[in-house]
């Protein structure tokens, strides 16, 4: 079994309102000396393989056709 | 500057429907081989700080009051 951790982002430049909402919060709670604040989605894949490189293709390609919008969106794959 | 990746998850129990959901949409369109799907929270902190160990305690006290909910999530704090 391969796990493959997924971490979907907005690409920079991307309003993050999300984010902006974090941030704001946290001032009101009166943590100060945070500049910036970007939040994205860590997706855990359990896959029935032992393949690394088919493993990498698949899970390339779901994240292309579905768990990124790769037009607002970066991911990073690791494989562990 | 010290950049805080702080991943939220659900505590394994807590029924992921967000991930079931995904797993669906997975089978859906023929991806198989895949046993698991826990769907996560990445919030990236910039922080105006170069200490570490109050880096680490300033965020730690955030993820309590603020980032995850402890009663249904685990979270973990990498510095970067």
């Amino acid at each position: 079994m391969i796990k493959a951790i997924v971490n979907v982002s907005l690409k920079a430049g991307v309003l993050d309102s999300q984010g902006k909402a974090v941030h704001h919060a946290l001032d009101s709670l009166h943590f100060s000396g945070v500049s910036n604040v970007r939040v994205g989605k860590q997706i855990i894949l359990e896959l029935d393989t032992e393949d690394k490189t088919t493993a990498m293709a698949d899970v390339t390609k779901m994240c292309e056709e579905l768990l990124a919008n790769t037009v607002i969106e970066d991911y990073e794959i690791e494989l562990v």
